[in-house]
């Protein structure tokens, strides 16, 4: 049976606030939105602590993967209305490749955990290749539903996911610079946190795509809404998924999970007595597929709102700022300044706080927009534009703005400190010397020579 | 030190999808929202069950919270422009009653543990209750913070919510029929669903509100708005808040809890090994403020995932069909129907179920529109509008489309039960003549005559 | 040559802010709205008076009859997706019947002169009969394209607009009770007004409509959907079609019109000098299709800018206050008070204003939703609903929303007279005492007993 | 009487799609608004032939003003509830500033003509100068009211909006990068245009602002909201003010009145007999305030359509093309190619068309932003930014992406002509020959070597 023959006779939708409906006309689609698999998507947040600056942003991934399905979806109904494929070869859309191509769409995201970014650093979880295992083990009831296609399809649809899948215009349909993914993360992201940067116009970029021999390009009379997209991501990259109060969130929860990970790795007579379950399998460093389809970010809280009891201070004091919210400060340093790092570490020491747990470096660094460069380890696709005669001409040739952005990195490098260090002088107390000495090396945001 | 004392020099703000910015001008409501009662409501979620009928509402109750509060906020400040009281007893507004009001207005879904109304239906507890027991417990960081503005004030801000606050005006603003709680979950439950119903204009609403002596009335010129968030009210009751998959999530859940409390209050052979400390409190019946607040969403999920693998059976399935969102279907009923559910239940024993577990009835009503009448057990406050001339009028008295609805309850009766018995013909199997009587009594989703 | 024969090989999109993008993929359809006939209609409001009161909704026809092809266009793809006929008489959507039904759409307002609804009674003109001679009449470049499509094309498209053409699906998406120029304007209208009121889910309507053998009908499913609608259009109407300002405006209007007429018709000494060429055809009660095409918006405003300077005191009173936005007040009255009008008006002629000029009754009552009735002169179609058999129920039956307007009339009665007459006594003046007669019968906007 | 005492005891609104609603709480604006000078406004597009390609951008000036003035209004009272002065000189914000604040913002645009830009190239009026005429010169309704204030404030209002009035802050609020006449219209084009281009986060950004000693600047913190909306109007200015088809209109219009004034100027034989009386000042070059306040869009539009029938060629044919919309072609072209331009316009001679009427060349460009440089004959105020320490900081010196823009012209340069020369070799016809030899100087939208 084929993909086609599973077509409903007629569609089905998911109302959805960023693209209005999510329209499913395909039983293999919809059986596979009803997995188990795919229904954690639901209990694992889509920003993790983003939330935790940004309120309003505490969707799952759950609806970002449907709306990935969804402007796949358009695009191919694009594709196929405006540049139908007459013949093998001729570098335009063959509808034949829909059903790999929205199905990569749709489950592109399924191998995420809790917090996914912190706990493959802690855990050293990929969640790339557990999206393929998902697809490709015969356990799994995705795999099942998959197989009905045909038995190749789950390797196909893994295929695209890490980019070796023959035809480049599903490839880069699912992963490029403007794919279905980034589409919709950056609206689907400005819409629940409230901003207004990621709303640039998705259906204007949809609509100047177009097939080429080797993935896909844009026209050029739509060269303006591409730059925009582009300001778009970079704006959301820098003033919210760069966000200074996430990323100090992030570094407690990494901080609180190295904690207890060395805790369970080092019993003694501190270690915790209560066990959790369904993280053991990671601290042991054994776990199962089935393992991690069982974690979310409820069972993290869950074990947090038990360590914040723990008989170990850090466990216990990491877990309740987490919980409740209590970020880390945080100062901008570059080269002339790193070397003071050492230094202050010392003073947040002597203040009482374990530096290893109690302070951090972070860098957020995203280029803009990069043009091709084969020396690159990972040579990332360029924007190329078609001109009314056919011929391509690269982004970055034609828009001034993106010219003037494109290979330089935005972005910055922080070091994290506790809140306890900037307490002002009318708080006598014994640290207070030493919280003075700290703040001299700190002005405007910023580590500076005392 | 008074409220006004701690007034900050510059306003604060938080970021809302709904209302553009959230401000905070002062250092009281800043602590409150820091500590770690008001910051667990980031992990309770706001509509619980319909998130998964709507997958874009998985908002908490946090960002609802703050939405009250600025509402609260707006009113005050417009009632202070252009109603401000010149002398005691006038009716207007006195801006005094503002630290009462926006505090009850932050405050007032303190208590609300995960999936509401599910919980209390279980466990016999009381979401207001326990928002005046934490308001009010020396114990808690709230009641601290409320208690540097006087030691009178947790109790006056716990009047508020039980309505024998003095000032009607501000009891009005918090619990009425235009008040700020349903004004701001109205709009922000319309945004997060992605539905239209709830926008209703707030703006003009809350540009129309007039103090008056008892309470608060409306400018007859604004009749309209008013009438327009009646409507969407009522429209989100039917088209939301009432959605059948929702409610037979919820009867899920409800059913599972139940199971789950006992087999843990009826130990044998068979109960789980497995224990659910967070809620042993409850299923003991003996429970403290502090187990209240270490309850959340994910508390109740990260149990479910152990229960999946429970011996017992019902557990077992309960929780999957909850965790993978598989619903049980339902149908309409009325009196007439009714004597047919008995001969229902059967036959779904008879297909293997057990009826106590897997059917359920269940209705929502609501009444679109009340006008007051003293001799109901609640009497609702009715919708006042000011005319030119200063005179009273209820609003049914002049909007014929509130007049229409008044007193008439909307909501339907639904009888739950297993997908599996409306399996079709195709499927040749053991129990399909027991699905083919029961399917007789179901046509256009109501129970009929077979 | 074909309809089919002149599609584009590429769609061509028009950016809308109400659809996003309106898509044209016809030749024929892309000359039709570059014709001249076309084209005058962005100088025509959509929403003549109402400009004076809503600010923001100065948008022409030419946007609406774009908007109205574009819905026209979403439901025949939607009904060819998911209804498409397999048989003829099957009662589901046939796709020959798209040329006619998106051209009848298009084009359905271009009889539509400036002021429609004041210059058709002043002049006697009829905007329906209009549209049908420039699409039949052979000289019209409208006509000509058509002509494209086969002789008897034009006709059709007529045929359309007079509800005679045979298939009734098509007549119904034109002209019915959700058709698709009432689902633009009440969603173009909110957007330009600024409003909420008529933002019901067009999207949703869209996709539960379903071809019937007699017409449109909806799936029982989307009842909801539909009552939003209805209770939309219903809001539209009562706060901004009859808003008493727009009224108000165009009762000036109308006797500035009138005033013109009687003087033209009437030559004297204190005939105008200026000689309005363009409204001459309309004074003289002969006119071609040409003339009438040659009038606008701006035509009109020309002349009244004249009429400024004219010698006659009340053509140029009227005129400057209809170019200055200065309205008539007015008060709501009913069958009791409805005897006072002749004495209001003799206190209005005494305190010196012409009545016939200064004073005016009007009434707007709208239906908010009406059940068939055979015995009406002009019998709407009633909203249908799709149950799961198949079988029909009638939108009233099943929504307790719309059963409860149905059939009672919404909108009110006003007299209008000049805001002079209530001016207050701090103003002593001559005719002040019969200011303060006049004043005794109006309270609260309504006429009262003295 | 000061503004003060006109203060209204409650707050009037008009409804606006931009800021929800415009506030009014002072007659003197109240008055203001309904003056027939600013009345007219509402005949006046905002922005021209940018409705021809734009079709929902048909807004009048009337709606932007009032936008002007509630940005301006919500400065005054961020700045008075945040940065209130405490002393003359101390930099912050003196409230009595806000009348001349508030009543410049109004009435920035009142000289505003029917297609200023083409207006006053073909007339040679200034519209600011006019503005400035219409609130000093005695005769006015405005200038009557303003006097209200004092006899000194209409020249304070007019020093406002000629930059020479003393307090910075006010001028800046006015006119300066940030202004809120930029920060209305960009907001207001998107809105009318439907695009996102325009859609900066305003709320963000009136909520950074702050007052200095010398005008305005932003808090830090706020930095990449100003970018946002650097890079806003950029888009803008790029995709939606330059946009060719719109400028190719105003070529249109620009010679079509060039036609008629050369006629007017010299009669003849051919000369019209039509007299366009309203702008027969303007053509002999003697006109008073009262000639310039009686023309608007529809006066305009009105003689279009007489000149449509006139024995002129050029004129009737001009006349043509711009009341039916039909837009000459362009292509780009610089230093390299423009020697071409002769030769093109030669051929275009040759294939029929007087090239003085039916070519031209155009350029766009914009600065994205620029920092201050004295030497400049316009010096433009730059954006600075404040540290928590108080220091200034200009915007370039710390936005990498504000940096990489800043003094590069974004625009180009346009040769027009008319489309007929873009017919295809499929047309045989005697000019064919000419066509084909242009074309081979087209390609891609640019002018290049034959």
């Amino acid at each position: 049976m084929s993909f086609k023959d599973e077509d409903l006779p007629r569609e089905k939708v998911f109302r959805d606030p960023i693209h209005g409906h999510v329209i499913v006309d395909n039983q293999i689609i919809l059986d596979l939105i009803n997995t188990p698999e795919f229904q954690r998507l639901r209990r694992v947040k889509q920003l993790g602590t983003t939330s935790l600056t940004f309120h309003g942003a505490e969707h799952s991934r759950f609806g970002h993967c449907l709306g990935v399905y969804e402007i796949a979806r358009r695009m191919c109904n694009h594709f196929q209305r405006n540049y139908p494929s007459k013949r093998p070869g001729d570098g335009l859309w063959d509808d034949r490749e829909r059903p790999v191509a929205l199905t990569a769409a749709l489950l592109h995201d399924l191998g995420h955990g809790p917090y996914s970014h912190t706990f493959e650093h802690i855990f050293h979880t990929d969640h790339e290749a557990i999206t393929r295992q998902i697809i490709t083990s015969p356990g799994t009831n995705v795999n099942q539903i998959l197989r009905r296609v045909g038995p190749e399809f789950p390797q196909q649809v893994a295929s695209v996911i890490d980019h070796t899948y023959p035809n480049q215009q599903v490839v880069q349909m699912i992963s490029s610079q403007v794919d279905a993914d980034r589409m919709d993360y950056l609206q689907r992201d400005a819409y629940y946190t409230g901003t207004n940067y990621g709303k640039y116009d998705l259906d204007r970029v949809l609509r100047v795509m177009r097939p080429i021999h080797n993935g896909i390009a844009f026209e050029i009379s739509g060269m303006h809404a591409v730059e925009d997209y582009i300001i778009s991501r970079l704006q959301m990259y820098l003033q919210i998924y760069f966000h200074p109060v996430s990323r100090s969130m992030e570094v407690i929860l990494d901080h609180l999970l190295m904690r207890a990970k060395y805790l369970y790795q080092h019993p003694s007579d501190y270690s915790p007595v209560f066990t959790p379950h369904l993280l053991m399998p990671f601290f042991n460093g054994h776990y199962t597929i089935n393992d991690y389809l069982s974690l979310d970010d409820g069972v993290l809280t869950t074990y947090f709102l038990h360590w914040r009891n723990s008989g170990d201070d850090i466990l216990s004091d990491l877990a309740q700022r987490f919980l409740n919210r209590r970020p880390l400060k945080s100062a901008l340093y570059d080269a002339t300044t790193e070397p003071f790092l050492p230094k202050l570490r010392d003073l947040i020491s002597t203040a009482g706080f374990n530096d290893h747990y109690y302070t951090a470096t972070n860098s957020s660094y995203k280029l803009p927009y990069d043009t091709y460069n084969p020396r690159d380890s990972q040579p990332q696709s360029q924007i190329e534009l078609i001109q009314p005669n056919g011929e391509l001409i690269e982004l970055s040739q034609v828009s001034t703005l993106v010219a003037s952005i494109a290979g330089k990195e935005a972005g910055d490098e922080r070091f994290f400190f506790p809140k306890e260090m900037l307490v002002q002088h009318d708080n006598i107390e014994i640290f207070q010397p030493i919280y003075d000495e700290f703040q001299q090396y700190i002005q405007n945001n910023h580590i500076v020579a005392p």
